[in-house]
């Protein structure tokens, strides 16, 4: 834990000198400012500290995903500040995906006071529990007083919030009204330090005899399949040892998972093209992680029901997107997986034939894959198809990429994970907002490359994550320009429907130009293979000056899903 | 109520066929619809019916303040249409501004079945009562369905939503759970209408024997002061029986409340500034309309509190913004004036001479204020100020004036109102998001030209108002840029602070030229006054081609707080 620095000019709120002390003494170091008077008395505190990390984003909703951003590379709560009314609002769409991704964020929202509301102040709204549908706690601070039952009562909350957003990793509400004067500080030098409390982190554990009952049928299982969905940080331990179980049981992962290597098999929807679906059910399923991507295992899960299904995660809920579910198992599953282990070794059980059988058959479906999709790629035309098979491999090494919603996750599911690429994308709630600013805060963390591949809608409607003056010059941002929604095109529906240019692809003829022109954003673009192929090292190293750089990447609208839809055709 | 046209493309999802006849019926023309999968059912029924006037608007939150700028204008409810997940969460910053500002919309959200939320599935929150904090009311329907007891029970539902939204003129909220398949249509034309129950228009009526007593007051007081506040639709009648009251009560108005006249006075803060405070406290207060923009009129009459104040509105709730209210009458403010003049014209009542000197205090006030603004704006130097005093005699005849936040609506307070300007500002809340957007959607109504005179923060804030299709031409967007949030040079306390330009002002160096090139605006801009006169009557005209036009002004943050403050001081 960092050392608090005693500052002398902190706001003459002792509420708001003792959250800004219990902020630092806990470690959260990030604080996302946006402008606003009501809460003054964060902005003057949080950077005349000394501890924060102090960043100014003017617009709330980009704020909050590069909050977001932030959180997901430090694992720790990023703190948002911001004014009354509406601002808080605006936070909103970052807070479901942090409370759906399992994002720790701190969210302080500045009011006024409680008899002031709904009294027709400007800048005022119902602020109190105003996240309630997608928060993980919320709490309402005592107005600044000095009144020490206040006080102890606003600390024990602070340290209860800050410490409930990492324990159960996800976003935690403190609302806090304030009285004019915002703006005076004070000399807190001879004024005890705030108690600090906390929660004991919690352990996994299981008893662990009960444990061993139920898995011994691991080892009966002819048939089983790991699943491996969102895990926004690398765990090589984890890696490691389900390696371990590759010849036990197939191990399927999705790129959210970040878990990847020899024996672990990508690409689902295409093996699910190609297995037979009946056969190829599992007996037992395990998943780990959560927001799995591919819709056709949902589909096939569903239909052809595992017996057992193990879902190994510590959260308090476990979720049920395969309808089932038998078991939730509420440890980590690196202890999970460990323990399987050390039972392996213990009584030293070797995988049966039938284990074995299962899994060199979805290995063949996968390597024919690999190979199908090399001579796919080298006959295909110009298209959102071509330009992913161009640019994930060129990505530069050891990068943080961040997939954009819709269409690029799922296109980047269909090409090999790379193990020194760290991946994450906005899977909680799967929205097209934020995406950008939620590179730009990761990119802020994650010193190296970060790039974010991104679809035209999904930029467009972030582009707000330019304006402010902390953009990291080692960002990166690929836009797959097709000129409107290109995921409507892809699934069946919308196609057959008089509103599918209009109302569901949105289709425009506009370019990311100047909106790079307006932030200083440095700009490439290209509309064939050969222009990508000269433009793209330029790019990488993107020498101008030290500023961030965009490559939009043309491709054409009308061809992207032939193309998509040809090669499922070449699978089968 | 226009008729209905029955077509045979409307969605399968009978409830669907329902709401859209039921909207028809009601007269619920205008449909902002953002782009999404869930929501098919909606695109394509509202836009095959025949009776509707659709948009597509990507960014939901744009697209809630453009339905927020066409249901100001019509006084209708809009409907907004979007998909599930956080797009919701994009429309809350519109809806807590239409349900301060009392605006009517209809909010259809579409949703999964509810058996999978919280269960990992994509663009999914839980989406019942989203927005409880600022609604008027919300609704669930049953999922798609053909039993005729839930249609029914929707049927009920959704004319009891739309009836509530435009009696007590609020957003309201009807989330709609779908299954899948989402796109099928069916050929309704041997199906029954829904019935439609409605709920009968309450009118304006108070026992007036007993308002009688209440208001023979009215004649004894000796200081009587109405002002008026927000109200966003001329009403001439009001405007008219208001003059008749001149003589007996000094008429205060904020430019957002549209009431003007010889008799009226505007310019509430330099009024507040030359007058004597404690003598000329009103014994009577009488308030109509909302959202006061003025502080210093708050601060006033919290410190000298009148005897009365009488608010007057239909509506269920008063405010007490002035800590003074004595009784809400709830009656429109015309049938109030209305009752009054004929009490004064049966009993001949005259004004008193006391009334008469009080209105003739203010009324000297008021003419030494236009007096000494006329001598200040000779001798402004290029400034804001000095921008207001020049832009606001140039906009065009009969314009639809939309006054951005914070500084703007405030400069504006300053001058003298146009009687045949309408003026219209987001000061339900206040925010500085989505104006843009807002004048956007009353553009789209109000045919007549509509300008939105904005500050740089709010423009940049809502620059996506301008990524759709519908920008009407006759709208003129005037760009006040002074390279940050001038609003906190203005105010005491910022100044003082080291976080003054990162944190507050967030000053910059953006312009909008970028922003206008990619969504094809035309664009002018102006550095002094000189430029500003030569280019101001091409900006109105706008030649060049069938597209929208922005006048950016650049003015000089570090002069316009000085100018600013010197104008009160020459004003004592």
């Amino acid at each position: 834990m960092k050392k608090c620095i005693v500052n002398k000019k902190l706001s003459d709120k002792p509420g708001v000198r003792n959250l800004i002390e219990i902020c630092a003494s806990k470690g959260l170091q990030y604080v996302i400012i946006s402008p606003g008077s009501r809460n003054a008395p964060f902005h003057i505190s949080f950077n005349e500290h000394g501890f924060f990390t102090c960043l100014s984003i003017p617009d709330e909703r980009s704020a909050a995903f590069i909050a977001l951003g932030i959180a997901q590379q430090t694992g720790m709560p990023a703190i948002l500040s911001c004014t009354s009314g509406s601002a808080s609002l605006n936070y909103a769409p970052a807070i479901s995906e942090a409370f759906y991704q399992k994002i720790p964020l701190l969210i302080l929202t500045a009011d006024r006071p409680d008899e002031w509301i709904n009294q027709g102040e400007g800048q005022s709204i119902a602020q109190r529990n105003v996240y309630q549908n997608y928060i993980t706690a919320s709490y309402h601070l005592h107005l600044d007083s000095n009144d020490p039952d206040n006080l102890w009562s606003n600390d024990r909350m602070i340290c209860e919030a800050i410490d409930i957003a990492i324990l159960e990793r996800g976003p935690v509400h403190i609302n806090i009204p304030f009285r004019e004067p915002l703006y005076n500080t004070k000399d807190y030098s001879d004024v005890p330090f705030p108690k600090i409390s906390s929660i004991l982190k919690r352990e996994s554990f299981l008893p662990f005899e009960f444990l061993s009952s139920t898995i011994s049928s691991f080892f009966s299982k002819k048939k089983i399949l790991i699943l491996c969905g969102l895990m926004p940080e690398k765990n090589e331990d984890l890696n490691t040892i389900l390696q371990q179980f590759s010849d036990r049981a197939v191990i399927l992962s999705e790129t959210t998972s970040n878990i990847s290597g020899e024996n672990i098999l990508n690409h689902i929807d295409p093996l699910l093209t190609t297995i037979d679906q009946k056969e190829s059910k599992p007996e037992l399923l395990i998943t780990i992680g959560h927001s799995f991507i591919s819709k056709k295992i949902k589909l096939w899960l569903r239909e052809f029901n595992p017996e057992e299904h193990w879902h190994i995660s510590e959260d308090k809920n476990a979720n049920d997107v395969f309808q089932s579910l038998t078991q939730h198992i509420r440890v980590a599953p690196l202890t999970f997986f460990r323990f399987l282990l050390l039972k392996i070794d213990e009584e030293k059980i070797k995988p049966s034939l039938a284990q074995m059988d299962y899994n060199h058959l979805w290995k063949k479906k996968s390597d024919d894959i690999l190979i199908k999709n090399i001579s796919f790629i080298n006959n295909c035309p110009w298209s959102d198809f071509k330009v992913f098979s161009k640019v994930l491999p060129a990505l530069p090494k050891e990068c943080n990429l961040h997939m954009g919603n819709s269409s690029p996750v799922r296109y980047i599911q269909l090409f090999p994970m790379r193990e020194d690429i760290l991946y994450n994308g906005n899977r909680g709630v799967s929205g097209i907002d934020g995406s950008t600013s939620t590179a730009i805060g990761a990119a802020f963390i994650h010193q190296k490359p970060t790039v974010i591949l991104t679809g035209d809608v999904s930029f467009f409607y972030d582009s707000n994550a330019f304006w402010n003056h902390h953009l990291p010059d080692h960002l990166r941002v690929i836009i797959i320009n097709n000129q409107g929604g290109g995921i409507f095109r892809l699934i069946p529906g919308p196609p057959s429907t008089n509103q599918c240019d209009d109302f569901f692809e949105t289709t425009h003829s506009f370019n990311a130009k100047g909106i790079c022109d307006t932030f200083n954003v440095n700009y490439y673009s290209a509309d064939s293979e050969n222009e990508l192929d000269e433009i793209m090292n330029f790019f990488w190293e993107n020498q101008e000056n030290k500023r961030p750089a965009v490559l939009e990447i043309f491709t054409p609208r009308a061809i992207n899903d032939i193309v998509f839809k040809d090669y499922y055709k070449k699978l089968s």
